[in-house]
């Protein structure tokens, strides 16, 4: 098995200015590729200590990937301090100075000599073009080892390891292992667990249960020679924990909205939206997926109690009388967004996100409604938190839970 | 000023399993400790490398910190290989050992061989006790170095950091270290690293420009014998950074959106969004805040040209004429906004976020408009990507941004 070594560069790491996210991403897709990381090390934008680490790591590792250090200010010394250290002159690359200049020219600003920087590589290294930047990778295969330079913001990175790295280093791992996460709504970590049994102790594929904000999953494993036998055993184990599950699992990897979207577009119906406390963010949820606009035309984002009055007709009796944050409210919501809309289906949320002066309502009481016009699925939620986020979170996942509901 | 190297211990982690987040923790205590950490490494279950890896940190630096592998499992290793390593036997500790079988005793479970290997510790060190957990924490301090083993569960680990080392290690640190960063907009990283100059080579306070989607910052570091002089120093230089900057700088650590919120409530303004492209994530930004009812009521997330049409009243001419994607649409959207909701200001946004096949406009281009009923402000972005994401953020900030540019 191949042994690999990671280096991230960069003071704002050390300071704990921001989290490392890329080591976990790059851990998780090499350890899927059959490479095995055995140390990940983070080092400040200093060029001795960079160097005595890159030239100890590749002393003792096959593959050594480098991320951070790329960009264009005096600071960013990961590619100088690397071709130095292999004996590498750095010359421009044509093509990459050509995106560099495009870039800048699509954005109207200037292409300053610092930008130009990032257009220079190690002498016959492979350049990993990057579609989100101005820093290229950079794939170097040098005495039966790989060196792998790559940009430090994750977007960049995650996307150049999927499309440009990730085909060169498939060549490198022995053996596959294939993960799947089994989705669930509705049913916590514990009761899927028991439900799961004795899965949870098979050892190929794995089995293991987890929880994040309102949702528990399954994470299956499957290691085996190449990716389509990994892949049987998983499809078989997922077929078998969809039986015990039943509707609570939603879907297999994908996310809910996704799911709903699929639901609405394939019995051909559409979806408005009211929001109150969730401000827009089952809106953005939504239309975060590229095909939203098939089933989705409006949204309504009501703070305010004459917005929910004007726009969707909810009664001044029914706030006066059971307050915006109510199950009433809520239905007056849908309906108001069906009627205005002309959707198929509408989804409203009203609550208290946060802990509020002017009401004796807790932080975490939220009503949410769906409907078609006709049957009707209401959820009040209590999660008892002051927690912002988290509130807005799990009020737009059960909401888009109950717009499953409705169409499955 | 003291140097200090963290060692994450936990095959977890180089499996991408769980996120580094005790990293972050530390190393942003220790740097408002003024303790400069100079490396951060993840290594496995594994004695050797462990080994390997303490012995060449604790040659390097004077206070090694490690973490994780104190549990009752075989494989956790930590304080085997670093009490060997130094020379120290292990020896049962009285009090801990009364700690851990009070733990299983109110847990009505029993305590078992495996658990009693965590009250042995290594001769002469201080116990550092987890009240949160079986496994304590150990600060060794031998010739004139000082090692420190805390678990790895970040709850237990963070209590025991606050609560018993970090009283410790305050007379290891020689004065504290600040930071903060000045936000810009408008500007890109190399034009806005030009205009500081001669800042970026100064070292106390540093000055290191960053760029993340569409938004370039400055991030200011000053070491001093004490905060408040730390924070002068800081001031200082952000002072005239602004000024280099100007309007460019737009906050010191705020995000954007809370700018936009203050200023609005500071002049005792309302503002209405309008949003397609962007689908709710500017009504989302805004609400993520807690005090944003005060400044918003009224958000329409008109994806399709009804909605922009029957809410927002934009011609049925000027879509067919310039199209929904248009300077013209993004304007009778916010005028539309501005009169349906009776706010002082209204935003609209329109473009194309994703390429679509039923239209010749580009992903990337995107109209901004935003007004008060007399004065307007106005963008046209062309991204020249085709990435989603990216598309929705730049032009959320940039819409924010434009509302600032009104309130100034």
């Amino acid at each position: 098995m191949q042994v690999c070594e990671i280096i991230n560069v960069g003071t704002e790491l050390l300071l704990g200015e921001i989290l490392n996210s890329n080591a976990q991403f790059l851990c998780r897709e090499l350890a899927a590729m059959g490479i095995s990381v055995q140390r990940v090390n983070t080092v400040g934008d200093n060029p001795q200590r960079l160097r005595e680490d890159f030239t100890l790591a590749l002393s003792r590792s096959d593959i050594v990937i480098l991320t951070g250090g790329l960009g264009p200010t005096q600071d960013d010394l990961t590619k100088e301090v690397v071709a130095e250290a292999l004996g590498l002159p750095l010359e421009e690359d044509a093509k990459q100075m050509q995106c560099i200049e495009e870039f800048f020219r699509v954005r109207c600003q200037p292409c300053v000599q610092s930008n130009r920087k990032q257009a220079m590589v190690p002498k016959g290294c492979t350049v990993l073009y990057n579609e989100n930047g101005t820093a290229p990778g950079i794939y170097i295969a040098m005495d039966r080892k790989i060196v792998v330079l790559l940009p430090g913001p994750p977007r960049e990175l995650k996307h150049m390891f999927n499309h440009a790295l990730a085909p060169l280093l498939q060549q490198c791992g022995d053996g596959v292992i294939v993960s799947h996460h089994l989705r669930t709504m509705g049913i916590g970590e514990g009761r899927m667990a028991e439900l799961c049994g004795d899965f949870l102790d098979s050892t190929n594929p794995t089995v293991a249960p987890y929880a994040k904000d309102g949702e528990a999953y399954l994470r299956i494993s499957a290691a085996a020679a190449c990716k389509t036998q990994a892949e049987d055993m998983c499809a078989c184990t997922i077929k078998k924990l969809q039986n015990v599950l039943g509707n609570y699992a939603y879907s297999v990897d994908k996310p809910l909205e996704q799911v709903v979207l699929e639901l609405l577009h394939a019995q051909d119906k559409t979806l408005a939206i009211a929001e109150s406390c969730t401000g827009g963010s089952i809106c953005k949820r939504l239309t975060d997926l590229p095909s939203a606009s098939r089933v989705f035309g409006w949204g309504f984002v009501t703070y305010a109690n004459e917005a929910k009055q004007n726009l969707l007709n909810v009664s001044r009796e029914t706030i006066s009388r059971f307050g915006a944050v109510s199950a009433e409210c809520a239905q007056e919501m849908a309906q108001g967004a069906l009627a205005r809309s002309g959707a198929s289906l509408a989804l409203a949320v009203t609550g208290m996100a946060s802990p509020a002066d002017d009401t004796n309502k807790p932080a975490g009481l939220i009503f949410l409604h769906a409907t078609d016009g006709t049957r009707h699925k209401s959820l009040k939620l209590e999660t008892g938190r002051s927690d912002r986020a988290y509130n807005r979170n799990v009020a737009a996942k059960q909401a888009l839970d109950l717009v499953r509901q409705l169409l499955i």
